[in-house]
């Protein structure tokens, strides 16, 4: 019996860091009707390797394959459960995933963590996106790529960072190579997900360009590979080229097994992987250009469609239909935000204030925020660089670090979160700024993610960057984005744009900048971007300076 | 019946910001026998004025010179009883004061606020050495020297302060004419006491060199005065000069009324008047020479002599025998060292760790600094400027501000409290580099006030500069050295060089610099010297724009 239109489901999964969230969403209108969250048993492995205790070094971060297949046996059928709908409806399936993560496996995708003879091995393990141990290959690929003027070098902003494929990959090759050459495939989990979803093997378009460095239907050539490394000349052959599927295609039918972990039906579509930023723009409408959608958590990264290709400085890729088919997909991003105000609230904060927010029933983030948002512009008489985690756009560089300048013996703890919080703030009007000046103009800022609930944080973003700002109106925009490419995949909708027109929500306008406070802001935000430009292009390499004697004290006293 | 010189008792009282203290010390050995202390009923008036409560402007501090006679009515008797002294074995009375501290009075001394006319004047009360509101006048007197080559500015390091004699009288003239009018003479409290005690001003050499710009026993001349304010022209003539005491000279006799108040003999030795840092030198056995005094606490003063007179930019001023007759005595100064730990335990601790140090019975301090001694050189990754209070040496501008460089999402409180600690340190030896430079080198350090209990600070200081540190014997440096000038007034000795060395106390040696920890801070203190000049010689002003817009923002809302 066909379904009718108006009963039509879609499911969405998001998988995060830490957990996978499903969403049983409404075909016609988007109505997210049921939800559930499974955490990975494993969670991020950063310290030792699950079965022996094995001791991980520092700024490794790995995760375990199976603990994603649980996300589909768990939450989905909770989903449903939580949505009280008949599992018959559902119609398509769509997923989205941290990027770059990457799962090492062998020809028909079992990871290689799962034989016996890697299990003790931290290199058969999934490498989570945030595994920074392959800087050194990354700051090599880059040194080549500039001397030899590779052309797709500035289609990521200059730099290829050190949690993507090649970098990866390379590690792999050098530190493990009876890893390396076990491995198969080199496969996004964005893509390894899907493949245990239908049984097939397809690379999705978004992170194979952002990620992979694939552009004009091409790859980093033997040539280049080999003068990296020797053994590394046939990575692209033996172990990262794949047919590609474009985003909202259906990449297969749903698997007998995966439809029993699941309980939905055996052969309804599945959508092409895709990255957990990307989908975020059809959830919140927000396709057209000029619209930057900034995902806004512990980290904030913004992405935006262009009629054009566009080399902008410090983006972290432009991407031939990276987030809708016929467009340029424009990403950038900053390494901190959230993360930066709730490590300040952990590490930064006297009891009174803790005390306080006890006593009022609020937590310390909103004591701080009220303080904050009673003092005019500028009375803190502070500015601050917001690099705890390293620079991502426009400077691409992970060696900077924090700065406040200003600070007196009468600076409280609320002076000090509203500078950080311009500070986040004057970093994405920074890359606002880049796009435009290379031409790629931004007329709208939406903003998804946690941080939208703070609306002292929404106005001052309206002001510093003096757009109009509008917020989704979706609790779980990842899900809900591939919610909406499971309803195109499985032909609800002819494409994204209108399947996001019908299915997305957003509250636009939400937040109007004040002239007077965006005109206040100017003189701060010169002031930032002098201390940008000075601590991150090199009038001063102190930051670099202070990491690597860092690291070398710390070399020293494990070696003691 | 004469004294046995192995019985001669001299009291010393030390005039703080807060509170005097007097101290019973024994004349041949420095013994001190016995102390007490006496809190000012007013303390500092920085809000209102104590009859009307009429409210004071920001930046203002004042105080009731009769709080400077309750000493010597209680804590001088209690001292005695304290020791058990024979009140006839005293032989002499010295006194230090905080400078520049400036009572306006009539011909015979009386303070102007004592007059009823003036009692509801602020303009008409002892104006503090932390009263800073006369910065403006500050500017014009350093703008108008410089443009006129003014030969006494570089003995100031080229910048006269706010704090000083020239700059609040003028203030005192441009803002309240008929107390200016009234004032017979413009006198540091230092002088004042020894009027109460003597019933004869004496000006000491060291106050009016340093504070009031006497060099080559003379001052700013009337054109320059006129050229600063028509009616300025005779301040010199009519308010300040008067005849100079140098330093361990007998100012006079104790008078009868003095001698009711503190129960000692009339007639005995009074010296003449010093100041709270300068004295200490003496008291910790260090005049000689190469022999840098650092009076550290809230902040830090410093004080040497040397045997030529050389141009230190950025000191505080040199002042032929400013220290002791003879030598000539150079000061520098941090503005703020103590009270920056102070801020920082106060605002920037979070409650794990207040918890932590309670259940452990110690104090926050403590505990930070426990766990920043765990660290080696630079595993902190952070480097600081420890300008909150603005900076006093070498750089002479208190517009400038506090910076940390280098925070991540893993500083701790430790890892910025050990960051600050360094950047005094730091800040103390481009202090000595700068004497070094100048042709006046400095070979040893040697440290009093309260700051010499934490042993890790010493140690820190000890590398950072690479000198061996001493400390100070006595918990009452300024107390002990004034008493030290008592017995030289009262001829016990012939020279205070002579005193020092008899009654002074020291721990010669205490801390001697690591080589290997010289040689690590080296690169740090490179760091702290790039971003010293980067921010406080005009490479970028952005600490001036930041006070500024505060005012600006400030005094709008004060308006509406």
């Amino acid at each position: 019996m066909p379904i009718d239109p108006q009963d039509a489901l879609v499911v969405g999964v998001d998988y995060g860091t830490l957990s996978g969230r499903a969403v049983v969403v409404r075909v016609h209108d988007g109505a997210e009707l049921g939800s559930a969250v499974h955490a990975y048993r494993h969670g991020v492995l950063d310290r030792t390797l699950p079965a022996t205790g094995r001791a991980l070094p520092p700024e490794w971060a790995l995760q375990v394959p199976s603990d994603y297949v649980d996300v589909l046996r768990d939450a989905v059928p909770r989903a449903l459960e939580a949505a009280g709908a008949d599992p018959a409806l559902v119609i398509g399936v769509g997923t989205d995933f941290t990027a770059c993560t990457m799962v090492p496996t062998t020809a028909d995708g079992t990871p290689l963590s799962e034989l016996p003879a890697f299990a003790e091995n931290p290199h058969a393990y999934v490498k989570l996106w945030r595994h920074h141990a392959a800087q050194g290959q990354a700051d090599r690929i880059n040194e080549l790529a500039r001397k030899r003027e590779e052309p797709w070098l500035p289609r990521y902003g200059g730099l290829i960072s050190s949690e993507w494929e090649f970098a990866k990959g390379l590690q792999l090759l050098e530190e493990a190579p009876e890893v390396y050459e076990a491995m198969d495939h080199w496969v996004e989990a964005a893509d390894w997900i899907i493949w245990q979803l239908t049984g097939q093997y397809v690379r999705n378009a978004c992170s194979a360009g952002y990620k992979g460095i694939r552009q004009d239907g091409g790859y980093p050539s033997p040539d280049f590979l080999r003068e990296l490394h020797p053994g590394f000349e046939r990575f692209v052959a033996d172990k990262l080229d794949h047919p590609i599927g474009a985003l909202g295609d259906r990449a297969g039918g749903l698997s007998a097994e995966a439809a029993a972990w699941t309980g939905l039906p055996e052969g309804i579509a599945v959508a092409v992987g895709n990255v957990d930023a990307h989908v975020t723009a059809p959830a919140a409408n927000a396709v057209e250009p000029g619209q930057m959608v900034a995902i806004m958590g512990t980290s904030t990264c913004h992405v935006l469609s262009g009629a054009d290709l566009r080399e902008v400085p410090g983006m972290c890729g432009v991407v031939d239909g990276g987030i809708v088919p016929g467009l340029w997909g424009y990403e950038a991003g900053q390494s901190g935000v959230g993360d930066i105000f709730g490590w300040f609230v952990e590490n930064c904060v006297p009891p009174s204030y803790h005390r306080l927010a006890v006593d009022r029933g609020i937590t310390v983030h909103e004591l701080l925020t009220e303080l904050a948002e009673a003092q005019e512009i500028g009375e803190h008489g502070l500015v601050a660089l917001d690099w705890h985690s390293g620079n991502r756009s426009v400077l691409v560089d992970h060696e900077l670090s924090g700065l406040v300048v200003g600070q007196t013996l009468a600076t409280r703890a609320e002076d000090t979160y509203r500078a950080l919080i311009e500070a986040t703030a004057f970093g994405t009007r920074r890359i606002i700024d880049a796009f435009a000046e290379s031409g790629v103009p931004v007329t709208e800022l939406i903003v998804a993610g946690g941080l939208l609930r703070n609306t002292f944080l929404m106005r001052v973003y309206a002001d510093v960057t003096g757009l109009p700002l509008s917020v989704i109106g979706s609790e779980q925009g990842p899900a809900l984005g591939s919610a909406i490419h499971a309803a195109v995949a499985a032909g609800a909708y002819p494409d994204i744009r209108s399947a996001a027109a019908a299915m997305g929500s957003v509250r636009r306008g939400a937040y109007l900048p004040v002239p007077a406070n965006v005109e206040a802001y100017q003189h701060l935000y010169a002031d930032y971007v002098e201390l940008h430009d000075h601590f991150g292009r090199g009038g001063n390499d102190v930051m670099h300076r202070l990491k690597a004697r860092k690291r070398a004290v710390t070399a020293t006293e494990g070696k003691s």
